[in-house]
């Protein structure tokens, strides 16, 4: 990894500029920017293509602060997930470019990445789904998608979702959220020509089990076509959906 | 699907006045009634028999006052499941009409359907059962059945379940509500000639796991004639039986 | 149960024709046909509609040809379900008017009942779950039903589906049967004005866990009109459905 | 523990014929008949009432040999449960005396122990739950109490219950065992005054999950009076039935 | 059930003083209190020993009084399982008699039954264990029994239990109550001749999920002579050994 | 769907080639080829861009040898999944140029579709988790795209993965196979720029539960850029591992 | 136990300067300090090498209150788990020397016992998994052992690993703590000599089913030399890894 | 990792005598064994202090044969885990030098590593659980510890386990094996200063579930010292054990 970082130390112990034991110790810290709590991916992008992402819940604000501050000072685009309106206000009030996106529980700082080219489709079976395709959506855009999202397209009333079918026709790559049996995602990847990016969702009661009959689900389903995320995964499946667009615009 | 229309506009393209482009649009426009979050199912009473019901939980209070509104307008009946008080008194404060049933956690706005012929009984296990009971009666009448609520019925004093037997007998249908082992529907299936729809509830504690216990029990009875709807399901308990009901009046 | 019969007895302990003891005694041995390890349920027809059905799994073969033989002598018509090729064989040595289907792994013995009016659909969503379809359907009409076996309609080609909606609403009522995501019954009942008996089936595997994910989908499923019966039970499906239909018939 | 021996041994270290290092061995060594795979508990029966009963699942045939040999040398009862037809054969070739019960899988060599006073009834609720209901049976009746089994009896013809409930009320405790839903036991506990032993037994498919609907089932029964083994653990229940049958004989 | 009144209206009927309609409709009615919301098993103690005990969770206020009240009326002694302290002060106010026991969420009102012969122990693992210990404990003791409540003694320091022993070992049954792996109830049946009722609670955290470590550790104990009640269950646990207790008494 | 079809007969009805009736008649008739026990998804290429796929698995023989022969008459290749080798023999019987995998358990008839252009590497974390892995690789060159398999890179030691880096890093997209922890998900993507598709398989044995751990250590894995699909479907990665590496070539 | 002891009572009682009476009954009384509710294992250093520990969670104030008190009038060091805030307020003003550590909720009285010789690393995956991980070290440090925590060195940017292994691989045994996945054991374990004990967390949403994903994932990896603790159980994992720490010590 | 060899191409690259790029691709070559669907991790041992090991289970026999002969061309000795009695007969067959044992379904080839210092304890539960346990004895012994294996300690009569603790006390590590609520390792830990390795096993029935109610018990042991492996990994546990073990002989 950091192929090229590599071979200009190596070059540098070639040329004696450098020593062995250093060229060893060098590479070993090439990637370190350590809070003592949290050690941030500083070439994350360098790897993956995109910048870390901090994932909010269960970090005390204290914490998320300093890592946001940390990755801004280094001129990171910050994407924060699952926040609460309480951190969200206390990010905007030291970070007044920050947005908050409340429904999806985001934050974002820095402009979005990339050219907004190609289309990722959001569907949604049902309003009480609508946070987590949020979450879906923002982040796709946030990486640079160009992002439509269609609500309340569930499978009780099909021809909703037949009525929308060419707006959905005109992405390279479709998110389908949906909560309760999670049966729109096979339903779709039975009518479209690109990959379906399963979102089950912890909408529903009883043996809805928070999630898992939609997740099980979208895993079962006959309809080849459908890959799945994380029960209430917006995020991951808005960073899949973007990866595939890229590789549409390439 | 509303073949009527479907052959209307065909007509119309036959005869010149519609072009086909037109014509295919049109079709696929026709039940759509989009208020961005949510698209409302306005002829789903002509495809299924009844209205589209709206399920509050997860919902903002917004979109469910938007939703209500749209459908009031329309002039379709309302009904609203797992409703909690602060929404309730919302609705009522913009829609006077709208009747709001605390235990069943119900908004109805609108004329119950139907004329009330055909009897439904609501057997309830125990007095903390009545809840879901309760949901399940609302509905039923609701959508047009008479209704017979009759509580306390368990099976650890069978005895109240025998001397209740007559006037559950008088039922076209019969919902048997219980948690803990579920048993009630068991037993009443063994002693009655008509269809039984288990109700699960998620009453009890430790090993019920939420209602598991009685949903398992409820789908492994060794009686026929039983079917099963998900925990505290009493709005699709309620649904099915006024359907089969409806059935007998035909 | 059997009101007149405790009538009559009443009657004679009230004529003097029966003394007391003996009225108490007659009450209790009413209903026995005690083969030692099983009791036939004799009345149940009286009771609940129907003769008793013989659950052919983990009894001894020659278990399941005395419970057979002793309800033939009093001219019990016999369903068997989960019945293996090698029972069937022995059954039909003894019994030579036994039909079996091999496929449902089923046992009939007597002429069906009823009168073949009212139309029972039984959907399945792909070729391997026939045996549970097929159960469903022999159940009904082995109790009187006339019953259309609709194969291979499954969602992830939606169009299959639709081609066969008008014979599908013929019904009065629809058992829909599908493994994997069990997405059929959800997206039937939102096309029908009658009720639905969802039967899930173990076709399937990995996280289709022998049909908990068709069962769990089809009791969350957001579409209201449908009941649920254990996985694999087309037998319960069949029954319900046919005390539906006959519902329709009276 | 063997509060006797301890003190026969500290009496004789006190009077000098023990010295203070063999008393403490000793002491140790007191219960041990070691055979290398396995330690048999020889004074099991001071301790607890009853010798040690030699689970057969999963010991090889040579393993279960030499342990019945060496408890028959020292005159202990033997009780093998889970025990297959072919170790069976090969116990009987060696110990003419063994009995096998093959519906149980239980092995019995040495003459029942107690009086067979008092009375256990064991009611299982279909013929399918007899394998485990006997195996109840035929442990309560070795460790000394009078057993009536009663079959079929099951809650979904409850008057089959109903007749015999005079014969279950004889019973100083009861065994329930049933498969599926396992409403049996809770039912039962309303009709007595006695403790109810519930077995849940593995009998069902689907939803039945081996036997854990029967399991929660009777866990969660809100009929008081009952206490529960594990699934097809008859062994379990007719032991506990003995303990408390032997507890209103003394 | 309840022989005596049937014969009682079998005579009336006999002897003309009651006509065969009414006989009939009396022998119906003959069990019931209802409250509408609830039915009181009036008869309870005639049929099963003891009167019907009151489930408090669930319940609103003015339910749980209302059936308090009338079980007052009649005389029947009350016990309130699962009841908050909010209730119990409601309670307390409209019935001065009444005792709540906080850490054991149990309301009394009457005098205990029996006499107090026999002794029950409660054994408790933890400290966190002796909610549930408690609960068993006043149950068994409002019944009739003796007890006595031996804390602290789990398996993880099991000299605390070894010097108990000889308390434990005179009573005629014991309650086991653990949590997380709950191994007390395995190794007490090991050392005891009596019947031990194994009571599972909720303590512990991760993988004890919720009580269901100990409740799978006390049903697959390899002691026999343990039989289990639902996790968190004090009350099933001490109704059962007090039945057990009673077995000795008689 | 099919616009094309459907605007063409739109076209005759309005040209009155076509009655009104005919033309609806034709569009519900429009894609069916139906076996009685199957419906032949016939133009699921053109709506899905690739052929139905053949589910072998609980098919009889003779039903997988009918649909295979009607879709060879159309001319339609042919994939068969989870076929066993008796199948596979009948199925060469008939149809000489049908290939099988043994490994993969897998039959394909005709050309594979494409130009073989992009690379889809298949990366297995052990040698057992071969046969998901090549499941995987079968399927996405049958439908067009280049594979890499690269077998036994588990994180176990995780210097086989990074000498492995470059050839991964070539591809398009990454099926990741794992069972037991699934952890070379995770590990992977957080190395690459591309999608990957992780694929858990039921290798393993005690906790891995068939494959549940691996496939909820994937969906819950900390990097993102990953879907799941469902435990052992091989198929199901590598057809979406297609879709996606058509959408870079595109 | 306490061999000592027993041996330096049976001196006596040879000596005669003790009845056989009451050395039965001292060896009985050897270990007990009852405070009535708990019944503090006094001699435990004795036995285990280390004193009981007070498991803060399910217990009242006053009764944490008093075991603490007992232990330190004992002069025994105390560490408390799982203790809340309140708590900790509570013990600090009763006893002033008593510490808290917040992160870790845990609460400490009295010197840390042993010499802080050998290294334990705790390796925290993310930001989130720090309570656990602290838990773990607070534990080990109390215990004797120097300990080292890394924080944020989770699999989805691996390098952050490998740029700390020099600093892990000092260690004589490593404590990983990971929720989601819980990959980071696995992968350490590859990578070192030394013993990891796997801490999984609770960390994560959905399929994490509050750590269940990790706990399975870190028992099923496929690199040797693992064991795990449960869930959120720092402590059982610092004292197990001071436990082998002290080995290589010895 | 293998930080010398680093060194040494860093070195070479100094001093010219390796070109920059081919140090780069001679880095990532270090470890590679590559027979296409197995890639041997030939320096694992100077990388965690043991060569791999060889999981047999879901490897084809030439596999699992080629992977052998590799490791013995280069002088690797070879341990093979759950071995089937097949496969060993066709090791044999190529290896006479290797041993099966065929209770613990092990393999092994070459000389024990180690000198055997320093006691593993291994203590089973019951007789069923020897194959466990004795993988857990052999895979310690291999690697070059001392091990002890004590049968049939279970705590059903826990006098045997006390009878075995002057032995088991001599360990500088325990493993304790046991099946259904496997309550071994919570005793033995209460009992003993050293660290416990729980070996949970699938022995046991019903609510057993395959191990988990054992594994559940271990991990919420309320004693603290134990770590627990996966279901039947006695392979893990004994790997465990032995790298404890060599930390006290260091």
């Amino acid at each position: 990894m950091a192929d090229e970082d590599i071979r200009g130390i190596l070059q540098s112990v070639r040329e004696g500029t450098l020593s062995v034991e250093e060229g060893g110790s060098r590479i070993s810290s090439l990637y370190k920017d350590d809070l003592g709590f949290a050690v941030i991916d500083t070439r994350r992008e360098e790897r993956t293509g995109y910048p870390e992402v901090v994932f909010c819940a269960g970090k005390r604000q204290e914490q998320a602060l300093a890592i946001i501050g940390r990755m801004r000072e280094r001129g990171i685009p910050v994407l924060g997930t699952k926040a609460g309106p309480e951190l969200a206000e206390a990010v905007r009030a030291r970070f007044p470019e920050a947005a908050y996106d409340e429904l999806a529980r985001m934050l974002t700082l820095g402009a979005p990445m990339g050219d907004g080219t190609g289309l990722v489709a959001v569907a949604a079976a049902g309003t009480s789904d609508l946070p987590a395709a949020r979450e879906a959506a923002v982040t796709a855009e946030f990486f640079g998608s160009r992002v439509e999202l269609i609500a309340d397209v569930g499978v009780s009333g099909i021809h909703r979702l037949f009525s929308r079918l060419p707006d959905i026709r005109k992405a390279r790559v479709i998110v389908a959220a949906a909560g309760m049996e999670g049966a729109l995602a096979g339903v779709i990847a039975g009518l479209v020509k690109v990959p379906v990016i399963a979102l089950p969702t912890s909408v529903g009661y009883g043996a809805s089990f928070g999630g898992l009959s939609a997740l099980l689900g979208m895993l079962t389903s006959c309809a080849p076509g459908i890959s799945v995320v994380n029960i209430d995964n917006g995020f991951g499946a808005g960073y899949q959906a973007n990866l595939i667009n890229r590789l549409g615009s390439s």
